[in-house]
């Protein structure tokens, strides 16, 4: 399987130009017009008017388009993919009794059975929506199997495998004996972690809470010897504050501190109940804070304080969460929801601007995913996504990063390309039979649900 | 021009048979499986497993899919979608005078010119618009002219034009002398008010304070004479509430009552900012409250107390707004917006629930509007939206009501039916040549847009 990976990058020699580009939003802040790329192999080789078309390249022609840096996903489970619209109406931990862990159980007893084509489906539903969208990469934090990878690796995806650590709280029957733990994942890091390919691992000590000092110990000693990234779940509800305070006798990110986490390899999700004092331990150590608003909403979580952290300089990522509590992997409505959740919650309409949130979907994202994308420079991967900008609802256009994130929606995106490859053409997935998979997908969620459901009536 | 309108009444020979429906969801509580409906005229006939179609019946294959109560929206001022993206980062009261009045003045002269071609095509933009995304009917509180009408009968949509009414605070330059204003309101009325047809008139006195206690009296008198609905802006700001104390000695909705404007035919757009005595009177009267949510949300207005208007009987229309302050006409967005804004505002993910928010984009818009539909029953208006759910990010279904809430978009809308007409079919609008006037609409649009700018600048 790891040969199946590598074969992606071994084509140096494909070049793909994508010429007479309308807008090219390089970032936020920099819009160039009528422009072309030229990417050889799975990197962005030059911007510039007028490129000539080396013999062969492939030509993907954008008149008429913005072309933007592939959107990125900074926080997932794709297994939930299996549970849209799944305990509306829950607080994060009667949702986990009655919805989560049944569904973790049947998942665990599927794969105890040998049984891997679930995660093989749930990945690539996720991963086919992900790109429908003009997502080119996430992290997922996640019950991971290898097909979750070879889904990857099968349907093209740009993917970050944040590998679940938890020795805490979770109930017996999904959890799995801690040192089996830490050998499935270093299993994991050495037949699939590619720091030049498509897909890595890192360490996903699932939050404070659900691990011991011990473990996560070890997470920041292996992260290290490894050179992995770290993510977590951090702050959510005021009510982990609380557990926190009253267990460790510190607030959540104090207690990382404590245990040497806290760092540039850490991406921390959420991060609604965080005071000034952990705001200033976030900016000092450059960790990334991952930004789930839609999630945070629907769960009634509360407000992640982004102007503060933004003030504080703190590196912000945007992210979908699970499909469980938003229900949709569509950054387009979730840049939306993060400008107009920063407007309300600070009552300031122009708390949060629209390139606060573009760059939170890219170049934040590829900061918390480690990943060497989120704006369109030369020597940058060739993650990116072309918005087809002829329908009604994006006219006129004043302002191209205004109309992109407060009018641009998922099916807007035309083309995709990851890693410098077309995986999305006109609106047709090129990489996999999708109608198939989907099919296919549907009908096992469907079934897993109905028994997960099944098994929390009984308890 | 009547006679144009009028022309779609006449034709109860036509009839409709949608059939094989997988999911028809008559209102939010009732989804029958495996049905067909049966259209006559413009009104629903039948709805029934294996209804047999009468001979010369158009048929439509719903297999697979949804199909819905077209949604309603239930207030937008169309105008403004020549403003999409503008006047970002602004509250409401330097927003009128730096986006709003510039634009309404460039207007006003286009239209004393003799030029009401913008109008169409402004209104022609919003009508393809909301059509693509399942909406099939809006209030529109506007700068009306009668091309306004003409392109809403063009296209097929049905709407509801609630005639601008103003006679204080705004400026000089975009006001229109009273006696004219009451004269060219009973023109509209006289030239197309049609409670059998698609289009019909309601008053819009644009705020309480934007008009005398002359003038919504006025207003009062005129809509009991002919049966009209009045449309209104109120306590969309804590601003509006303490000028409406200091100038007049009441909040705003107890002004409104003592001028005898509570009532069933008012529809009262934002109610963010109504107090347990505000909340009993819309209830004692039985007034619609329309909720905008993305609009609060953007402008930083607050957030409508929907839990208590819910708990005091209060019905509720959902709704757009306009698209400088949206920036989308786009119902699913908006159900999306107004669930999560209702948890995370209530602090209790349980507090508005998926059928609360579809119910407010179908039978409560229905209110709002004074037209017979919002529902899926036999003789009420064949207004009806089907949803392809072949899509990755709408699979698995467990719950159809939560997957049409959370995660249909508005480009899962495949088909239209408006008035038992079909105007779009297969994602193709039948009616109008849409490339043409969304080609031409962009080009006046910018060039509206930069005018009142430099207007704007030069103040």
């Amino acid at each position: 399987m790891v040969q199946d990976i590598c074969s992606h990058r071994r084509r140096a020699e494909v070049t793909l130009l994508i010429r007479y580009i309308a807008f090219l939003l390089r970032d936020a802040c920099r819009v160039d017009h009528d422009v072309d790329i030229l990417i050889e192999g799975n990197r962005i080789a030059a911007i510039g008017s007028h490129l000539s078309a080396p013999a062969g390249a492939e030509i993907v022609e954008a008149t008429g388009c913005a072309v933007i840096p592939g959107l990125i996903n900074g926080h997932t489970h794709l297994y939930q993919n299996f549970l849209k619209g799944a305990g509306t109406g829950l607080c994060l931990t009667p949702w986990c009794d009655r919805v989560l862990f049944p569904m973790a159980d049947v998942i665990l007893r599927q794969q105890r059975a040998g049984n891997q084509r679930p995660a093989y489906l749930w990945s690539t539903l996720g991963a086919i929506e992900m790109i429908r969208g003009g997502t080119t990469c996430c992290q997922d934090l996640d019950v991971s199997m290898d097909t979750v990878f070879q889904a990857w690796a099968d349907v093209g995806l740009r993917g970050v495998a944040a590998i679940t650590l938890a020795d805490a709280w979770i109930p017996p029957e999904v959890m799995v004996e801690t040192e089996r733990l830490k050998q499935s994942t270093l299993g994991y890091l050495e037949r699939w972690h590619d720091p030049a390919g498509r897909i890595t691992i890192s360490l996903g000590p699932s939050a404070p809470f659900l691990c011991t000092d011990e473990l996560l110990t070890w997470t920041r000693h292996t992260a290290e010897k490894y050179d992995l990234g770290i993510h977590i779940h951090v702050a959510e509800t005021a009510h982990e504050v609380g557990d926190s305070l009253r267990d460790h006798g510190k607030r959540p990110l104090e207690r990382l501190e404590a245990l040497g986490l806290l760092g540039e390899r850490l991406s921390a999700v959420h991060c609604v109940h965080v005071n000034d004092t952990e705001i200033e331990l976030l900016a000092r150590h450059g960790v990334t804070v991952v930004h789930c608003p839609k999630s945070n909403m629907k769960l009634a979580d509360g407000v992640m304080p982004w102007p503060k952290l933004k003030a504080a300089g703190v590196p912000v990522a945007l992210a979908n969460d699970g499909c469980a509590s938003n229900d949709l992997l569509d950054m387009w409505e979730e840049m939306r929801a993060a400008a107009l959740l920063g407007s309300i919650g600070a009552g300031n309409p122009s708390a949060i601007t629209p390139a606060d949130v573009f760059r939170a979907a890219t170049k934040g994202g590829a900061r918390a995913c480690r990943v060497d994308a989120g704006t369109l420079d030369p020597g940058r991967l060739a993650d990116i996504a072309i918005v087809d900008l002829s329908g009604a609802h994006l006219r006129p256009i004043h302002d191209i990063l205004q109309t992109l994130v407060f009018c641009a929606r998922a099916a807007d995106v035309r083309d995709v390309i990851i890693d410098g490859r077309v995986v999305m053409r006109q609106r047709q997935i090129l990489t996999v039979d999708e109608a198939a998979l989907v099919g296919e997908a549907d009908g096992v969620g469907q079934e897993l649900y109905a028994r997960a459901q099944q098994s929390a009536v009984r308890r």
